[in-house]
């Protein structure tokens, strides 16, 4: 018999008498183990943010085993928003969202004194946790002294707790293994959502924090059994915008050791997945959330609508795998 | 319950009746699930192949439970062999490996006419299967179209299996989805080997070719284990040169259902894999079997032996793992 | 005998007899040939913007026969400032600097709607021109049909001429050049600022731009003699906040037709030019500025300092060329 | 008044006066300054080597003023050719070529003892001197150090002077500046073939070998001028098997100080250049030959011939610059 747990990563400590509570004390970290939507930000034909429709989603999304959700992955659209925007989102989805649903800010800037303003900021407007993504305009020089000091900077002053957030496909750079294992080693960092894939580092990761108590988050549905399969305790997935009760789904038969079905499962949500993440981008994300009954909508400018063409070779990948 | 072959793909005909048998006809495909080591070509200080010391490694490899054995994967230099030491090899393999193991012939060359005449050569010479690396020069025009009809030409002739091999790392491109899709229907290819990591491909492989008898081998012992779990079936993996029977132990783990022990043992193998790969390649491969009563030696040029901080390096990632 | 304008593109209407007049009318562009530091922005050991120094190098970048500056291009540490700071360096820079050279202002922001709004402050600001980087965050989906969308919006609506901006090193992405030679028709777009360095690609857009009265900058010394040869009027160069007076030396030479003088000073400046951008970045360019009498300092975090070896293998880029 | 050798870097000694002689003594070194048309190897329609129509194009290329022929660049599908073809093919060109026209082979294999053979054939079958591309397969490990150790063997035992050629498009890599600058003090290394077209390393590497008698090739017709004029004496131009009276005469421009025409040129060059090299390879070439009264024709499987979009996009590359 596989007892729950058996692939996520089990809590080593006590603190899993308080699972899932954001109680923290000095000898507590948050758990964020479980399956996080990053949400989208949808906006109106003035491509202003549209409050009303977001909330509508969120109405959606609480009904749904969900550990919490993520406002302003890359998903969000941040970079196309306005610090004061970016504040008023998460106060708007604190508003509207369950307190038992854990809400994770991506707080990240490029340098590190925004980045702590913002932090502090959306603490204040209710964020649980926050998501800090690698600053990356001057990549050549955001080696792993930079980036331990960016972080611990970060973390030190932060009211909440830290989640690393690695995206090369947007940054164009990893965070470095040996300042993941370094960073792991401060209280206030919990954990690391990593969305570029390479399961093998991810697998790496896990092994050389496992004498911290420090949480590894895959950032995309597309691998997100691997990804358990090696350690990971979650995922926060684009697809679990459109798709989250199956990829809710997808995480309770890793947990409970149901292999088989979770592979039969995983294989279904990969082609999917990768027509809203790598192949189109936020635009197909949002395009498919309106097939699936949620408030997607337009990007704001410069990002595009799908083409025709495009949209077409979306829906085939829904289609295909079964799910319209 | 969990039967063996949980995670590996269960053969899907009565052909599994005749398991890790070579005996095929037409409706029956070769089972090359299990475990390869690629082996090394061992040279004397001249540069000549050692056939000597060759065949002290294949006893020794004899002892351990691989499917088989593949000759001149990347680690095997075969760039660096001319075509008459390339069939000379396999046909000193061949006369030492036991008969139950399957030796797997790396025949691919730039051409297709050269890869037909080689895949031949290697098939007289002894080789049970042969693998296929892409052809690489000219990758701007190495697209499916391309891919296809070279892969097909080759299967078409070949009086030996054919698996794919795909390993961007050295040749710069991917063997496209499409392309193995579409490959996968001929009666004459039987799989791939998959060097790139990239476990979502993979589990797109597996799930894409469902419907075909054929099977896909990771191409590192990097990412084994979260490779079963999306559906691989084994592993040419070149850290099985140096730890063999815990290369198998980890196959027999994932297959019986154990993941737990599976998950502790693939983490303590991802360092030494990486050292012996992608951080330091052959060269590191080679003076890592030294250490383990193996023959490895030097290279043969412009490949240069490891500097004496890359060697301490490697060592490191062996002994903090416990290997050493 | 060569006449000046031997190799910058020469005016090819009447607005040449109003040659570096910052006047337009309808069917007048300006005039951006010529040489442009990309200043630096002095930072106090506290990391605020230290205006005090910024005007002190302003002072002596008065006395060399520049075009003009560039105020928040990729050395002005732009993404770390804020929407505040970004206006208020422009403002204090116009303020200290003579009317007869030009200010050009770097406003990309990743949405369009903020580089329009950025881009009206900053002529208000008082900004001759604009620089605009291309947005690059989802540059998956930057195509030329969102970047056209992107640059046509923004000329449309902006105060003062458009410059575009391509800088693949910090971006990831190249402007096409197909968007390149459609934008070429605004009105209001008048040149390129091209710093990838791939000099088929400068050739061509010339030529492909040749019947507009479009202007492509250099957007480095690395190349800037091979850019004058291909049709190039001049550079945003960062090695010009050390050595000003010797890149403009080098635009005198290319302009005059002096290529044997030109080349043996363009060889002189590629080591320091590399020291202080592609290899060490910004912060070598600012520790480069102390030797040289400017106030270079600190950079904001996360950019650090150069280490002890970084630091001598900057100074030896320089003392090896005679330079030091 | 500018003299011939304006751009081209002039001859430092007494070896002036044997200008494009071909006798060398231990204190003269071949020059190879000029144009060559890396020749393509055309093929029956069974693939194999058709002698004949080689042959054809050789006495239409002995009319125009080439330096010399490079067989078995990229461009002769190499790759492709078994052992003896390589040989026979030079053999042949050797035979139809003037004896005043330079036969510059390409001999690189993967090892050592490969090239080291080959080398030796090739001069033995009537090679002037050889062109080296830089192994690649195990592009991990080929380092500066493994570099200067492969071409300092070979140029060791070489009988004809060697020639260093860098096309990282193909390879993967670019010989390191170091390894370059090293390599040009031995007395059998005459020069580079660069392909990279990054004319800032082309500068940088005229530079610093200035005090040795070495010559620097550009690899491409798209920026030709450009290396000339940062130092380049000729060029390795795939566009001269097909516009090669332009090519010298561009050439011909740049050495003679027409810097106006020279642009002019050059900018009507790049888009057929591209089309034949970077876009569309080596089928795109042959089929151009034809439409220019040579023998193109098929190229070797798995090199496919162009659809027939791409062969109008081609066409139309020619015709838009008045080619065709």
């Amino acid at each position: 018999m596989f007892s729950a747990g058996t692939f996520g990563r089990v809590c080593k400590t006590a603190i899993c008498t308080v699972w899932r509570s954001n109680t923290r004390s000095a000898s507590q970290r948050l758990d964020i183990s479980g399956i996080y939507p990053p949400i989208v930000t949808p906006f109106t034909h003035g491509e202003d943010v549209d409050y009303q429709k977001l909330e509508e989603n969120l109405q959606k999304y609480s009904k749904i085993p969900f550990r919490g959700l993520v406002v302003q992955g890359s998903n969000g659209e941040y970079p196309y928003l306005s610090s004061e925007e970016r504040v008023e989102v998460v106060k708007r989805v604190r508003q509207a969202l369950p307190t038992n649903m854990l809400l994770m800010a991506g707080s990240g800037c490029e340098s590190t004194r925004a980045t702590v303003q913002m932090t502090e900021a959306m603490a204040k407007a209710g964020a649980d946790a926050v998501l800090v993504v690698t600053p990356c305009f001057y990549r050549g020089r955001m080696d792993s002294r930079a980036l331990i000091q960016h972080y611990t900077q970060l973390a030190d002053s932060s009211p909440v707790p830290v989640v690393l957030y690695s995206v090369p496909a947007n940054t164009g750079l990893d965070l470095p293994v040996d300042a993941v294992v370094r960073l792991s080693q401060h209280p206030n960092i919990v954990g690391l959502k990593d969305s570029g894939g390479d399961i093998t580092r991810i697998g790496l990761i896990v092994h050389k924090t496992r004498s911290q108590d420090f949480q590894v988050l895959a950032g995309s549905a597309g691998f997100l059994l691997a990804a358990y399969s090696v350690g990971a305790v979650g995922g926060v997935c684009a697809l679990a915008n459109v798709l989250g009760q199956q990829v809710c789904e997808l995480e309770r038969l890793c947990v409970s050791g149901r292999w088989d079905e979770a592979r039969e499962l995983q294989h279904r949500l990969i082609e999917p997945n990768t027509a809203v993440t790598r192949k189109f981008g936020v635009p197909a994300l949002k395009a498919a959330m309106e097939w699936f009954g949620y408030h997607g909508g337009v990007c704001r400018s410069p990002l595009q609508p799908l083409s025709e063409a495009e949209s077409q070779q979306v829906r085939q990948d829904f289609t295909s795998n079964g799910w319209l």
